[in-house]
């Protein structure tokens, strides 16, 4: 070709470790990289769309999703936000897209966490950005604190991504922490977009917003991990009103509409119809993550963050590198000696490094022969807990 | 707010004034102008999906799609190309949105139809590109000809986004225009962007593609129009091989996979088990369009564009502007007084000045009963048709 085809935007942008990995994994795999909990479908949901499907009509709907929707998500947000204020979005993946490409302008910077989810760094540079990192360090098990925040931002910061829980630690952020860097966001016209798609999975206390402490928040949510939903693509943007026009202009022109099938379990699900079978899941997750726990304590001598929320754990291989390599090599090392899948804390950002992130959504067997395999890779005998 | 909150790509970008109108229209109006067909989602498909709903894993998909459905849709293109070429993505604005994005530079010039449909200039925008038209013109039946995009041609030139056939006249493009136009493109390394969601759609000859003629095309397709599932979500953007990985790449960032069950229904309907219900669905369209030109020779004395595909036709409004206003004025008049609601030309360029287009993919009653009000609207007494 004479002509390079691929925009410059499309430059450097690969596809990313964690998919890398999980490509190479194949069914003989223990598989503990996944993103999404081994649970169906919960079959109330189902059932519906079997007795329903008949009746809908499964054309478009408005671009900005089912009005009935909207108002429903929007006061299941505990914010006081009108249903014109919602743009229903397919998956919250195309909420954070559409957010970060109607407020960044070349050279704008955004600060990602670090480690964080890694599609942070590329869509912040797809939309013409420049990601900064703040840093979520291990003395804190990797919450939030104001001060590493602070420090990065300079007059062109545009918006901060919060994420809470935490992808990959499973750390939940303070109140504190969050009204402490509010009022900074606040002072300085900041928009803080709080990713809150693991928002109803957590341990402990239930997890703060900083929507709650601000004016000018983009919040990126979805039935995907909540409901076990994630083929669905069904997720949600809550913007300002300033904002939410433009929102469902772009959502148009990139995609038209969030499916509507997806709309229409949606006004099911979040009416509170499959509420005890969401919880029930929630519930075998915490059971999960005390099995995760317990089972790194006794295949394996590695130390681990215990998660707040999330489904996934970061266990801590810092002091396996001299002698096995960085956690990328371990990871891949792992996966063809031990065929077990992890995630290598690299993949989050070198704020990552030296660890491996386990996803406890895979089912308790599997969740315990692939930390058996972990720990038989680094020569541990299994010891017995007490 | 202190800062401009609205990133630079975004201003500008409005609503499109085809969804404008149809926001002005409540239930209570005749509607022609609707941009899909009233069939519902094909039987066959739906008992399909009662049947097998259960059975199915509706977590995520490969981000590129599932790989039985990318093999069936390359067999199934006509062209000879790989499942790897293949993205299934959120419908064809995804495909489209996606294919832009990936090549277009800031500075760099796309072609697009005018009259054509309003997206494409607001995605070639979006993506930092400069929309440059090439007019069809009334004299050519709003066809394509090679000359007219000949001459808008400059060293900025990426990519031409052709519609075949084309909303919103109907035109199919000849296969004549396309090979001469295809030289020229090769020659010059130009992409052809074909957007071919109306290809099924056709009541003369099968509409040939550009894809066919040169080596460097995106072709976006869809079951929305062909099938009548807009509200599913499912089309496909087809990739020479050294674009086929950035346009996963992207897809994965902005939506990260198209709806799981929209894949599972499409790799039914591809296989050929919904094709009776769309050949159905085709021929009342047939029907519709017979009806809609009989209706305009009958309530008006309107000329018109008589369609060789899509749902859509151009009634030639020219000679009432004097009197009534151009386009919107009077789409929005005949909104307003007749309660009929019609797309003005306007909203697909200036090229589409001094048209109306009317969709007949409504039931037929309501195609004639607005073409009547049309009728009336302008004071013309129904003619006795032979």
């Amino acid at each position: 070709m004479v002509k390079p085809f691929l925009s410059e935007r499309m430059q450097g942008i690969e596809r990313t470790l964690l998919r890398q990995i999980n490509d190479q994994a194949d069914s003989s795999c223990i598989n503990l990289g996944l993103g999404e909990p081994s649970f169906p479908t919960p079959k109330s949901i189902l059932n519906h769309l079997k007795q329903k499907v008949e009746d809908w009509n499964l054309g478009y709907s408005p671009n900005e999703g089912i009005q009935k929707l909207r108002k429903l998500i929007a006061e299941k947000s505990g914010l006081e936000v009108a249903a014109d204020q919602i743009c229903v979005t397919v998956g919250a993946e195309e909420a954070l897209f559409t957010a970060l490409m109607v407020i960044m302008n070349s050279g704008d910077e955004a600060l990602i966490p670090n480690p964080g989810f890694p599609a942070y760094e590329s869509i912040v540079k797809i939309a013409g950005g420049i990601a900064k990192s703040y840093q979520l360090y291990r003395e804190n098990n990797f919450s939030l604190k104001y001060e590493h925040v602070k420090k990065n931002i300079t007059k062109k910061t545009k918006a901060i991504i919060l994420n809470s829980p935490n992808n990959p630690s499973g750390a939940v952020y303070s109140s504190e922490e969050l009204m402490k860097l509010a009022k900074l966001l606040e002072k300085r016209s900041i928009i803080a977009i709080s990713d809150e798609v693991y928002r109803d999975i957590y341990f402990e206390e239930r997890p703060d917003s900083i929507a709650n402490y601000v004016r000018n928040y983009l919040v990126v949510n979805s039935l995907s991990k909540s409901y076990s939903m994630t083929g669905w693509r069904l997720g949600w943007c809550i913007a300002p009103p300033e904002l939410s026009k433009p929102l469902a202009n772009f959502h148009q022109l990139a995609v038209a509409c969030a499916p509507k099938i997806s709309q229409k379990v949606a006004l099911f699900a979040l009416k509170g119809f499959a509420e005890k079978e969401k919880m029930h899941n929630i519930e075998e997750l915490r059971r999960r993550r005390d099995l995760a726990m317990s089972c790194v304590e006794k295949y394996t001598d590695l130390e681990y963050v215990k998660p707040s929320g999330t489904f996934y754990m970061f266990i801590d291989v810092l002091s396996k590198i001299p002698k096995y390599g960085n956690s990328l090599e371990i990871s891949l090392s792992l996966l063809s000696k031990e065929k077990v899948v992890t995630i290598p804390g690299l993949a989050f950002g070198k704020g990552g490094e030296g660890y491996l992130r386990i996803s406890f959504a895979s089912p308790p067997e599997q969740i315990e022969e692939g930390i058996r395999r972990i720990g038989h890779f680094f020569g541990v005998r299994p010891r017995k807990l007490q």
